[in-house]
């Protein structure tokens, strides 16, 4: 901490100043002012406890309390100067509040370190930002919800292997993502549990000598619980490191859905249409219309896990208690939580603007024997062994490639010499519509079941 | 999947076998048969529901029920053939026991797919190892508490910055650790929930024409819930990244755990001795002693970490449902049980035979001016400021630096040129226990508190 | 080093034995054992080295020689015995050794420590695996141009964001692989050179007191240079880790022609078809038909940057000179040869397995307006300024697809609304041909640029 | 890109204009700008030859020229106004350009594509950087040096394990650093071979239909040769993840000495102390003094290895050409470059502040049994076999450390009893200046030896 006085060297305990370029290195105040509200709440909490155990005067606390009201409206209004010299977003406060203040600004610190201080600050943010992120991802999965409601019976091809698997309505494909935010939001919920501890008491290390009455402070700035081991308190970020592994996870899943959109927006699929407004040009080919919003969704994906790693790198191997390292934390953290509110919130935008194209959809669905496996189960229904039907439309699939048909073109004699058992009633069967109907059970395409899945879905909204 | 009759072709869609060397590529069955007993399991469950739907018959059922008992025991017993043509451990498996009871094995896969079937057998597995690694992390919190049991009063410095900080007891700083593993208990335990529910039925990704009940197999199989939409059940796997994320966390922790035991056992800081049986020596430097297991703990955490970039790497962009790029996350996640169980397995052992040597802890706390804190709490217990009692203190430290002296070594004299205030009072407040017994609220390292840390920590258990 | 005698212990210093699960976890012999010819090799060179210096006798020698000769032949036949009790490769070895020719052998580790023996190893291994990977990238690339060759003149849609952009050649798209690899192959050649130098000599850190000569030892393995410095040498594993990067950056190269490749062979471009042989099916859907290796090999691209995660984590913050976290540097480094070797040599085969289809690409390139940039150029070279032209095409292009007609259906007075300067000579330029053809410049895709640098990239090879 | 009239929508292509938020998730001016100057270079010398090759006249060119000139001076007066509107550097400056010299400014851009011009923007960034790295690493070697040449008979314990192995000189100590830091000069100045090539002229994609000459661009930039295809070249970002591979294992060295610097700072060490100006206090301890630097750049470490795995993690599975993903290259990468410039012109300030303790180091080195090698290799040299040689002095260890002396402790008849080979000629060896001075080879510790590598590495310099 720099000194108070003249800002210059690290206390009476050292000889030179700190130099300029390692100021500039070891300073965070560019970025952890981001923190400052949450700072300040936290201060407020703290000389309210202080002052509620003696240990500061009740004018001490009347006066930081009007000193911090007036630094929060000076920070709000853009007003306040962020020195580097004050290294971090605390001394930076602390400093402008003894400005303000007088000594009641220098008997704030007491009872606290600058390390249980940051950690109770990272919390306070991050709760709130896992507040706004699973408020977000609600707001997706809405999204989802009011799209899927109109395609339960528009059918298009389900893929794997990117090769034509069995018909699926669009309806039911959307419903796979609203699966994953739902498994998203309960990640953040569970997350949020970890996070929301209060680390202040544990000053550096050890705790303080003061009496003081940390489940005050909790229940003052809504933790669930303090965190029960001082040292534990001031040196280990799992749970911001969880958080951001549950971002990432969240990315992967907007990046498949990403994968998706801009395969069926290119002309090759043509599924699918993104409005203007979320595309963009080409500096030099007039034509171009380019999804660059999931395209980076897809890219910035990889900047989360970076994070991740990041994150994951910088702890590893650390020595209790706080170390430096440890002021690496925040910029990944931050920007783990820049891009996925930035990205839920342009996304869900987005999937209101798709316009849908069923009978590019169809005309796909009937390309590719969507319907082979139908065939196949209804020979099993006529009593043929699983395996055994398996090969013989195999057979049927591969006659009829060869004649560039479709299971559906051949004639009743041409598919009976794959099966003595088809009958007349198999063209019902290797419809599209025949096909996605039969899948009526829990999970399956069946639009019935969709729509009980988005009935279902809505409720836990 | 290979033809029953002959293994050679791809059913009677191909024209030319699979070559030998995509053959050896795509084969997983050298690493998924470790599933063999799950995918056993799963296939019963799912041929008794069938037979309870009335799409096998009883005897269908008894035969398979038969054969995949004798399976069973032939795995058990290292008597199973797995054949590379075959693929994976599903076809090895259904192949074997269509051999064994004929039409009936070729019933078994009907209504199911290897999509479904090895996203089943991957979550069973995992559920397992779940459970298998709280336990291990209990006993490992509980040999912690052991050692911890008896130093609550064996005083080492705290450090930040790997600079004497303040003092803290061993038994407080062990502590750290019970609450590090219980965030990973809890963890697991929350990532659990997510791996427990039940992928059958979503067939190949759509559902599947036949009247199954996937309700009574989750039920069977004791999964919570089913998979409420196929195109999610068969694709995503979040939950074992998640699972990933949740160990490298865990390892990250010892990790940090170990980089303690190693410096501590460094002769710099010869806090401790590590056993014997948990310590190799040299092939040239005869003296050597080297502390192995911590060391490999800190390294495998590189590769627990890299396991979770891969599994984040293969799924990032894939458009839905199944592809094969999924086959790669077996070996990461079986490597990281593997890595993580064994790890835990040895790490209890290992604390159990730590041998403490409180005396060099006690001479290390000694210097570094470990109770400087406490002189300054002193200073604004007396009414000076805590900025103030800071600078003054520093002073009073540069001071006996350059006399080589501990502070409880200076004249009462000495002290006062930085503060009037000090009296002779002051020399109870400088020593090792005077710090330790003051840092008494919840969380901090008065002995006190941290026996009723303890205590707390043995209900929990 | 387990002791001689009896394996029990390590050595006379220790109290007690090395515990069974100790054992387990620390061996290293399951998997360095790839090491031992390599081993052998290095001690011969060291041996020879001793003799000529004098520290061993030429007895010794020869029973050295003599004893590792018949054990390259027991590990080729696969007699060799490894046990667990001797942890690893080098001490399987020695103890063999010694057995088999008494006194020599227990002098054969004279003048070296396992730290330097093993870092040699591993810069042996790594030597014949790049060359290996060097050979197969050039018979990827061979096989690139076979298939290019014969497609300069086959067009398809260049894609920008998946959307139309340009016509391109098919030769000339994979001309761009071609390009990559040629990258890949000079820095793998670069990395050749610094791990082509001798560690050996180093010792356990410091170097040894015999009079060595390590320079001798260099040219009998073929070094370009020893290390020059000993703490170095056996601490270091840069050019493991740079190996590693360079072949994550081969896979990514093939992660990205292996998307290409899944997405031609859909049904929704068609562009190509993969040979039955590097396919498989489906055990549900009789009709399909996978291109499971370029999706594994899409997958296995997060495998190998896991294991470069892995092996940056491992190094991070390690002091001087060898730990035991190194070790864990061979199973990432063993699994990113074989995976990177594996899949260069299927690749060559599967491309030279690809069926083109150059109808579907023609049509393909026709449907999204692949000539406006011709058309804005053509306006340009009449004296627009390019950005007048850029809009005037962009409204033609917007005037067209409202029509559902590409430009080139357009009438001259339809498309002389956009501007005068359109005279009939534009629909030459509209054609694909006269697209391709115009993109005449090095690097261009004129097919007469193309056969240019396919002639190039012949004479490289 | 923006229409140049309005700013309002993507061209006449389109309907509507880009959402707000969607401008301002996919501008990129925010960052990119930073490429300002290396943008204006490149557009200079695509006109220069636009006008050579008759493509726009020298009138344009000579506009072109004027107008650059004065916009390069508004950025480097900080006058510059930067517009969201206008997403990136590119568009910024041509629209700029155009407002100042007209319709030349609207030519600028015949030719080219921002695909071509921003790599080629990057790829002139990139040179730039790697040229400062390397002079930067020069400077760190440099200063590696200068403190060596006054150590090579300071003795220090070398440790692996981190327990006492052999003595050292704290010269070869730091010289193991020189060693990394020329590795990393040749990556970086193999990687600038293959980031100096100019992919400018491929336009979008496909190369463009004007009669460019791309070699003469290439000479007037500097680059030593062109993209020989047009696809590769605006697509491919592998120069760019190579070049972070060398920055994370430069960082990973770094991370390396500063885990030592930490540990020699620390009291349980005490090797060396930090000069002032590189450390910072604590808010709470008054006698605290931190090592933050080394600290911080162990912990950005893990920073450069999230950068590397966003890179890469981005480019895998992109199909060609240009996606939007890329613009995400750039982030990652310029922090790169920010955080490893900075980093090692600290740290060769910090090396020269570095104050050296040997008595502290040499008091170290007597604890531990650093010469027991030296007694072993003593008795071969008298006819023991090595291994029995281990032996005997690991028992002599053994009892040595019963007593709590060192060998060199021991009477000539207690060591006797573990060898009767040993003579009174054994005190010399034991010494630490003995051990140093026998590891007389190339690369060993002896000061005769250092030296030598003293000098050769001020040739290298």
């Amino acid at each position: 901490m720099a000194t108070m006085q003249d800002n210059q060297t690290w206390s009476g305990r050292f000889n030179e100043p700190v130099a300029e370029l390692v100021k500039r290195y070891t300073a965070s105040v560019d970025f952890d002012k981001r923190l400052a509200l949450f700072d300040i709440r936290g201060s407020l909490a703290h000389a309210q406890m202080l002052a509620a155990c003696g240990i500061i005067s009740v004018q001490d606390l009347n006066d930081i309390q009007r000193g911090l009201a007036q630094i929060e409206n000076e920070i709000i209004e853009g007003d306040f100067v962020w020195q580097l010299d004050l290294e971090d977003v605390h001394l930076n406060i602390e400093k402008r509040l003894t400005t303000l203040v007088g000594d009641a600004g220098k008997r704030l610190h007491t009872g606290r370190s600058r390390n249980d201080q940051v950690a109770t600050d990272i919390r306070l943010y991050l709760r709130s930002a896992i507040d706004d992120i699973v408020a977000l991802l609600k707001g997706l999965q809405a999204a989802l919800l009011d799209l899927a409601q109109h395609h339960t019976h528009t059918i298009m091809p389900g893929f794997t292997h990117l090769q034509v698997a069995q018909p699926v309505s669009f309806a039911h494909h959307l419903m796979a993502y609203f699966e994953m935010c739902q498994r998203d939001v309960e990640r953040f919920t569970d997350a949020r549990r970890r996070v929301n501890r209060l680390p202040l008491g544990a000053a550096a290390l050890a705790g303080t000598s003061y009496p003081i009455k940390r489940e005050m402070v909790a229940e003052l700035l809504g933790f669930e619980a303090v965190c029960h081991n001082s040292l534990d308190a001031v040196s280990d970020r799992d749970f911001a490191i969880e958080f951001t592994a549950a971002s990432a996870l969240t990315m992967t899943h907007l990046s498949r859905l990403s994968e998706e959109l801009i395969l069926w927006m290119s002309p090759r699929f043509g599924f699918i249409d993104i409005a203007d407004r979320f595309c963009t040009g080409s500096s030099i080919m007039p034509q171009k219309k380019n999804p660059d919003v999931p395209e980076l969704v897809r890219g910035k994906t990889g900047r989360v896990n970076g994070h991740l790693v990041a994150l994951l790198t910088l702890m590893k191997g650390q020595p209790l208690a706080y170390n430096k390292d440890n002021q690496e934390d925040k910029e990944p953290l931050f920007d783990t939580v820049d891009t996925l509110t930035q990205t839920l919130r342009i996304y869900a935008d987005m999937i209101g603007g798709i316009k849908v194209k069923p009978e590019a959809m169809r005309r796909a669905a009937l390309q590719g024997y969507a319907t082979a496996t139908d065939l196949a189960d209804y020979l099993v229904k006529k009593g043929l062994p699983f395996r055994d039907a398996h090969e013989a439309v195999a057979l049927a699939v591969r006659f009829a490639e060869q004649r560039n048909a479709d299971l559906s073109d051949l004639k009743l004699e041409e598919l009976q010499q794959f099966s003595a058992l088809i009958g007349d009633d198999i063209y019902g069967v290797l419809t599209l519509e025949g096909s996605l109907a039969a899948r009526n059970h829990t999970g399956g395409t069946a639009p019935q079941q969709v729509e009980a899945a988005i009935a279902r879905a809505r409720r836990l909204l």
